[in-house]
């Protein structure tokens, strides 16, 4: 382990989320024994992707073009703007096919314990494609967490004088969903928000 | 994720140990966010690595060179020679810094499961090391699973006309270990194995 080379791509691949020292070892001695299927393609596809992809200066999306590929698709329902945290969570959505609308990115939420003010965030360009006379309706699809809601009702009273809709997903059951194993939070969130069958 | 680059890189990274195609979509888009700070210095760690690492051809370690660093270190006692199933195993025992002695890695185990035979295992290199008048002691230092057990005494045997001493590994509780949640197996080896105190 005092080879140098070997150390730096343990250290390195450790600060891939959900990789550990030990699991970046495993991960680069697989590497290493599978050089030419492995490696030296993944050194490419990062390289690749590194020059290829651009952020959407529009949604904030990852892409190959600028404006995305999302925001160019005249099949998509320009009336309707979702707003994501991250590009995971507009993966997310995309992957369940149920939204046709386009998206705005954060890349990030507002949290006073790391210290993420409003500034940090994409919502000055949020306010100003709200504005848009083809907006309608601004849904704000954030993470069910303290800091995802706060960054809701943030952007709620920033928008509190545009004339769209701003709605929230609904909380509740997921699918699936056993009552015996979830929180109060979520089972009293449920029953206040009840319907008719 | 109509995106070829980045679902590409998704999946190349996908194929490392540890992690599957939701972690590797986590470990991309914390990539992509971090161009400079993590991408480009992994893509280059990966080229670099993957340049510059051999196989040491007496041991089967990777170094910066060949023979090794641990093959040429002239402080390292050359009686022993340790038997490893892989690097990763060889890192754990230097890592553990008892052993000053040279390794040998088979760079896998028998498995009559998956078709390995000795053949593509280094143990014909193993046998003419041992038969070096400097050699004293062949240390099976290989995994207490059934592949791992069957390879040592596929080795014992092979090596049975040889002058040099092949030792195993103890087997008992580990260092820790707490008996009500040890398997029965270790416990009975354990046991068998107790001595005087």
């Amino acid at each position: 382990m005092k080879n140098s080379d070997i150390d730096r791509l343990v250290r390195v691949l450790a600060r891939l989320p959900g990789l550990g020292p030990r699991s970046a070892r495993r991960a680069v001695l697989a590497l290493l024994s599978q050089r030419e299927t492995l490696m030296l393609p993944l050194a490419e596809a990062l390289r690749q992707a590194a020059e290829a992809v651009v952020t959407c200066q529009q949604c904030g999306n990852f892409d190959l073009q600028d404006p995305c590929s999302l925001c160019q698709d005249p099949h998509r329902d320009k009336s309707r703007i979702c707003v994501v945290e991250d590009v995971g969570d507009l993966w997310a959505l995309e992957r369940s096919g149920a939204y046709r609308g386009l998206y705005h990115v954060l890349h990030g939420t507002l949290s006073a314990l790391e210290g993420r003010g409003p500034e940090s965030l994409k919502i000055d360009s949020l306010k100003e494609r709200a504005e848009k006379a083809e907006t309608q309706e601004i849904i704000l699809a954030l993470n069910a967490t303290v800091d995802g809601q706060t960054t809701a009702h943030y952007i709620r009273d920033r928008l509190a004088d545009c004339t769209v809709d701003v709605t929230l997903l609904a909380q509740g059951v997921p699918m699936g969903g056993e009552l015996e194993y979830l929180d109060g939070g979520t089972l009293s969130t449920a029953l206040a928000a009840r319907r008719k069958l």
